[in-house]
């Protein structure tokens, strides 16, 4: 520790960006020990991002999948959060640059997340709805009921597909599961809403580069998810090229066009982190390199975990899978290492257990993958839904999700067609986003 | 009816403006009648307005007191709505007209509601928070949370009490229930969340220019309120004349002050109509005259319900209280009218019957005035409790609400402290405050 006080020994401080997935595990492990914890997110909360496209589709509320990070950190004395924008990190002098000011550091974890990964679409951006945060899966579900207000406003005769149709690019499991809610929607919630709407007219279309879906799960999985969702009138383009889209027409380069005021992209993520850290960048998925420690080559202070983390290995030369489970592991390991630390034992390396993953289609199907086994059906949908409850943080979250979910299985329905606060594209600047002004 | 086809002969259409509790009672009186009934609503969704200040102190989530329209709707054919912003109405031509383009009617129903009363202040507007939206309680809720974390982040020695006080104008229901909720987070929640924040500087303030709260009650219920307030360690000043605030101190005309960045002003609401009608307006509340069958006078095709109608009686020289079931009750006479109507029966006039009225201080503690009775302590509490979720729409609704109650009094707890879209104050554009744009 650089600057001891004389009598009183400084207590190592540990500064964790991010209260994702990585960062929470971390910080609880670390609660109780030798350590002060700060956390720095720019949000007061935690975002279950898996149920993401559940509140975009009206079937949970916000509050039910998001989680004020001070709640979770209640009573524990050596745990604190700070809610700020880093700036800048300054390893030389140990300080990350907030725009609250310098906070000092012994230890640095980033642990930051994904953003969405536009790829060669950036400047199309602005057209793009995306599923990453709850302001954006607000906007989808006010943009989606926008339109179809518009379109049952239209003059007879206009034509209201563009309006109606939804094109999804991406065939993971935010992409499936998103096209199989809104085909659920458009079979039992969109007729009842509105009759006048002639809704033969509305085409959902999920469009992958690759051809299967689910890249990350065994074949059987994706044929099922494939099957599933053609069963609920979704369109499955493979080997699907997005060309081009302008806000008005979707084109792919083996001449597929989608009139479509509504493109979703779910194509891919990318490790989102803050400046200042002299590391060796991963392409592809702009991850920051590390060691089986989580620590960047070259520092032993600075830590990286998660979904910005990419851990090369004999066995995953381009890292671990930018998922839930590996983020939750690797925040629990550094936190075991550095109570290892404290206690002057040796640090252990990171293994990944990996209990499989899963995507639900629909209503009593899913696909899960479980220690070596594929499962479909009722039985996958309830392995589905039991996971997901058991990751969402707090008893009141878990039941008003649960009884979220009994009302829609039971009445069909997806009960939160809300218009909050409508959606309008423009360019986008993420500040105007999030910010409003007046009342 | 006036342009009757010549072998199908035309359904009267009725157009209601304004789809809260009057406009809906209308539409379900109407149901599977011989009219053709259209609601128009600038949102898509009914609000619960008495329900609003524990969305903004944390305690339900906005979607269990908010109510999609076409949902109330489903399956009722002779029912259809319609999102639209009204621009005017031209009785002359019996048309109104709107963003979507003109409305026929042959009989117009204005059920607009209310919006705040900022009476002398309207030039203080923009530094003030209302609380009469969804958009206008989310807000709060974020604007009080985001004031907590500058507090925390202020350096040492610096003051927070402008970011963590807050006043109240306006001893009402409103008042008093927010000025409650605040107290009982002051008390339970805020120091588990912010153990750094010196809580002893923080104010809750409420303001009444009256000698008693809650002036619609008797005065036994205004002492239990004040009584009850005060032990949550809520400042109550009576007779106090709000003289100014800049956004940044409050001060009265007996010369308190109090520093404060938060001023909710719930001081009182006045009627909210369109142009184009030609009516006696009675001032102060603004509210348009109409006689005992919610007719304007001089008007035999125009209804106005709610609390934007006045109706002068003899018991009521300036209208009967805008409050939820006076709409109600006129919204469902208005439909037994036009059923007689359309049986060759005579109209008859409205009567109110006044079941009484309640407000809900905290924890156990709740005044209700009923059938001649007063009410306090924990019986007034379950009393107000249970009316509340009886009148809330939809049975996902009223669950989701009593779990959120359910919950909150057994942890003391109010868990939704999300600070989803941050808020900030500027010169206030009511279209700005709606639109998100980008994501």
């Amino acid at each position: 520790m650089p600057t001891a006080l004389p009598d009183l020994p400084k207590r190592p401080q540990v500064l964790v960006i991010g209260a994702g997935f990585a960062g929470l595990a971390l910080a609880k492990k670390l609660k109780n020990t030798k350590y002060d914890v700060t956390l720095l997110d720019r949000n007061n909360y935690n975002t279950f991002q898996p149920l993401l496209y559940q509140v975009a589709t009206g079937g949970l509320e916000p509050d039910s999948i998001a989680y004020p990070i001070r709640k979770v950190l209640q009573g524990k004395a050596n745990l604190s959060f700070k809610m700020a924008e880093v700036e800048r990190i300054v390893p030389e002098r140990k300080v990350v640059e907030t725009n609250i000011g310098p906070i000092e550091y012994d230890y640095l974890v980033i642990a930051t997340g994904s953003k969405t990964n536009f790829f060669n679409f950036v400047q199309q951006e602005e057209h793009l709805m995306g599923l990453k945060s709850v302001p954006e899966a607000l906007n989808l579900r006010s943009f989606i009921l926008q339109n179809f207000e518009k379109a049952n406003n239209l003059p007879k005769g206009q034509t209201q597909s563009p309006l109606l149709n939804i094109g999804i690019v991406g065939g993971g499991p935010t992409g499936v599961e998103l096209a199989g809610a809104l085909g659920e929607m458009k079979q039992f919630v969109f007729p009842k809403d509105y009759p006048d709407l002639d809704l033969s007219q509305m085409r959902i279309v999920l469009l992958e580069a690759a051809d299967r879906l689910l890249g990350g799960m065994p074949d059987a999985a994706s044929k099922r998810a494939l099957e599933g969702l053609q069963k609920l009138g979704v369109e499955v383009k493979l080997q699907a090229k997005v060309e081009d889209y302008d806000g008005k027409t979707l084109s792919t380069s083996d001449g597929f066009s989608l009139p479509t005021e509504t493109l979703i992209w779910a194509a891919g993520v990318q490790g989102d982190f803050p400046l200042g850290i002299n590391a060796e960048v991963i392409r592809g998925g702009n991850r920051i390199a590390v060691d089986e420690y989580n620590r960047i080559l070259g520092y032993s202070d600075v830590f990286v975990l998660g979904d910005v983390a990419a851990m090369i290995t004999k066995d995953t030369p381009r890292g671990y899978p930018m998922l839930a489970p590996v983020a939750i592991q690797q925040g629990e390991q550094l936190g075991k290492n550095l109570i290892r630390e404290s206690k002057g034992q040796a640090w252990k390396p990171f293994r990944y257990l990996d209990k499989g993953n899963m995507a639900t289609i629909g209503r009593n199907k899913a696909v899960v993958y479980f220690l070596g086994q594929n499962f479909g059906g009722f039985i996958a949908w309830l392995m589905w839904m039991f996971v997901h409850m058991m990751y969402l943080i707090g008893f009141r979250n878990k039941v008003t999700t649960l009884w979220g979910w009994i009302y829609n299985y039971f009445t069909y329905d997806r009960a939160l067609r809300l218009i909050i606060r409508p959606f309008e594209r423009k360019t986008r600047t993420r500040k105007a986003d999030l910010v409003n002004t007046g009342a």
